[in-house]
């Protein structure tokens, strides 16, 4: 029989990105050993980058066409491709499983983050990026008003996107209840929770970053275990989602790290 | 006598922006009573967020123009005026001497973060962000070869760009040098330091960011007194640049909060 979360998670051939840009992004996706179909490199370009990216494309038997500018400027889907364009597979979302049985797969508690609700590509992609470095298992978004894998989360995630497995789900509070059937627990950023770094973060955990605008969401802030907070001084309202997320989670890879 | 710090930071009437788009930036912007000269509203726009800017612009007396969506979208600079845009007396830099000032008077020692050739407008924003809310008294810059105060940064800062003063100096390491004779301890996050949880950061610090692509520069790098890095797991090669500097701002207003 199917869990909840197994039917809610349904594996998503995503066709919301196919052209990878700019030299972080494609120099990981080859590292990665991703599959590219062709690279896009600029006329004239000498730099030292765009040439390690010709070489190991070489390498791989990967098709380059060197094209011009106006050719590439034409291509880019965020006007941002410093020289640079690959075309690949279509990239696929993974699925809370696989994250779990990573997690098993590395003797490790399961650490995961799930984000409720962002909007941004940028915040996407940098919290992709601190989920890689943290030494989460994957991170989880919902499918509706929230941003998927777009181009612009893709590059902002310089090639953690190749590494750390994006799930989609329809229903977050769901795949929250199927998780603390196995055992994790749910740790909510919010402004009046316990200062972050007086709680035990350690075990298999789950934490949940809401919005930009309206933070955590009713329903899912009721289906978290607790709740704490970056103690803050300041004059403004509240942290860009991405750096709370970053704090949070290498708080808790400093707590698994530091403390036995 | 004018010191160099003085005389490299001489304060700068920046004509970088007029404009200030976005519900949270526009708000902000009246709350901190910045300037504003006009605002312009979306036509039929009833967003509860909007209303509450017009009655505020009521009653400080700042004129109101209703507009159509194409006259937003053709003023907007980002592209993302969510139905408002402010127009306003020019974002004006600080200097260094009043950061000084501030931590004297708030009784605090200075808490400075320096970035050495952030590029990226959103990057700029967020650290500005995290720079309010962690306690910080101010950001200093380089003039050259980095974003200044551009929309993008200044929508990106969620306001802070009204508390927290950013300084524009034309050369970094004489900044530093001139800061040490005050007191001031720089330390400089890279990647082979020591865990900054292990390093005592409390008293008068400077926090040294790098660029998002080549990190901290030589020079900048050898002005430091240390060098503390943010452990990691993970398969790509860092944080994001904005990540990183809430990681450890967020460290030092931690050490000055719980330790005595």
């Amino acid at each position: 029989m199917r869990t909840e979360t197994q039917r809610k998670t349904e594996r998503d051939e995503a066709e919301e990105l196919t052209l990878i840009e700019g030299r972080n992004a494609v120099t990981e996706a080859l590292r990665a050993d991703r599959t590219i179909d062709r690279i896009y490199l600029l006329e004239g370009a000498a730099e030292r980058g765009l040439m390690r990216i010709a070489e190991e494309a070489g390498k791989r038997q990967i098709p380059v066409r060197v094209v011009k500018k106006e050719r590439l400027d034409r291509m880019s889907p965020t006007g941002h491709h410093q020289g640079v364009i690959a075309q690949t597979a279509a990239f696929t979302y993974g699925t809370v499983e696989e994250m779990l049985a990573a997690a098993e797969k590395a003797g490790e508690p399961p650490f995961l983050i799930l984000l409720d609700g962002i909007e941004d590509p940028h915040n996407l992609g940098a919290i992709l990026r601190s989920a890689n470095l943290a030494g989460a298992h994957g991170v989880i978004i919902p499918k509706n008003r929230a941003v998927g894998l777009t181009p612009a989360a893709v590059k902002a995630s310089a090639g953690a996107v190749n590494y750390t497995p994006v799930a989609r789900v329809t229903n977050l509070t769901a795949a929250m209840e199927e998780l603390k059937k196995k055992g994790l627990w749910f740790v909510c950023a919010a402004m009046d929770g316990e200062p972050y770094y007086r709680k035990d973060l350690r075990g298999p955990i789950g934490l949940v970053i809401g919005n930009e605008g309206s933070g955590v969401s009713r329903l899912v802030r009721e289906a978290c275990d607790f709740t704490v907070s970056v103690p803050m001084k300041g004059d403004i309202d509240s942290l860009n989602a991405s750096v709370a997320a970053g704090i949070l989670a290498f708080e808790i890879l400093r707590q698994r790290s530091v403390k036995q």
